[in-house]
C-alpha cells in the first residue's frame, strides 16, 4: 500500500509519464511485495527556476 | 503545530477548498489536540496525467 | 483519489490516530468529493528536536 | 535530476530495499531520461498505526 | 546528501529564488556538514487559494 | 508563511539541528521575505539503508 512521489523537472511527454508510472509500479510490486491496486504514483513537475543543486539555480546551470 | 499536505487531482472550486481547509483543521484540533494558530494546510493540485494508480496513468483510467 | 500527509509531533495515542484518520477522511469525502476507498492518510511523527518554528528548535520553545 | 520519495509500511529487508532502489532508478533512467548520478531515492518507512485507508487505521484493517 | 523542499506562496522573482537556493545550501553545508554537490533544493510554489492557516484559506486572510 | 522540509541522513547532534533550523529560517526571511513567526522547519532523519543515489543503497556506497 505504498505511495511513490516523484519530483522532477517539467517537460516529459504524456507517453513518458505513462511508461514511467507503469515501470515504477512494477518495481514496487516486484521488490517491495506490494499489491498494485492501492499503489499511487504522484509526479510533481518542477520548473527549472524552482530547482537548485550545488547551490545553483538550474536555469543558470543549464547555460553552462 | 502540525502541517497537513493534501495531494489531489486539480479541479476543486475555491469554495470547496475553503471548506476543506476548515474541516481538516477542525479534525486536527479535535483529534490531535492541536492549536489551530500554527496549523497549516497545503494543497498540491495534480494534473491527471501526473497521477497513476494500479500502474495506470489517470487520464487512461478515466476513459474506461 | 487523494493522499493526506500529516506532519506532527510524536506522542499521540493509537486511539487519537484512529479517530484522526477517520475524521480527515470524512473531511475529504464531504468537501473534496473523494471516494474513500483509494484515500490514504499517512502520519509522519516528528521528534521535537527535528521541528523548528520562528527559528527555534521546539525542545527549546517547550522550556519557556 | 529527480527525486523519488517512497511512503510504505515498515518491514522490508535491506536486500529488498537495495533491489527496490536499483529498480526505481532504472525506471527513471529508462522512461524519464534521467542521468542516475544525481537521482536520489528516499524511503519513508511508516508504522501501520500511522497509515490509514478508507478511513481506517491499518492496524485495524490487518485484523480483518 | 540532503534534500530541502520548500513550500511557499507563489510570487518570488527568479533572483529571489536564486539567492534563496544559495543561502539554503550554505546553511546545510555549514550546519549539517553536507557536501553541496549532491544537495538539492526544490521549491513548491503554492497559490494562496491552496494554502490555509488557522482554518482559513489564505485568500480570505489577505483581505483582512 | 513557508514550510521547509529537510530530508537527510540521521546522525546530526541536537546542537547541529538547533543551528540548522536557525540558519534555514534566516535564509528564508532574508531572501524570500518571510516573517519567521509562521515559518516551520521539519527534519526527516533517514537511515542510510533507506536512501539511495545512483541506483545504490547508501550503506553500500559508504563501504567503498
Amino acid at each position: 500500500m505504498p505511495i511513490v512521489i516523484v519530483e522532477m523537472w517539467e517537460g516529459r511527454t504524456v507517453d513518458q509519464k505513462r511508461n514511467l508510472i507503469k515501470a515504477l509500479t512494477d518495481a514496487m510490486v516486484e521488490h517491495a511485495a506490494c499489491t498494485p491496486d492501492h499503489l499511487h504514483v504522484v509526479i510533481h513537475e518542477i520548473k527549472k527556476e524552482n530547482w537548485g543543486r550545488n547551490g545553483e539555480i538550474s536555469i543558470d546551470a543549464a547555460k553552462k
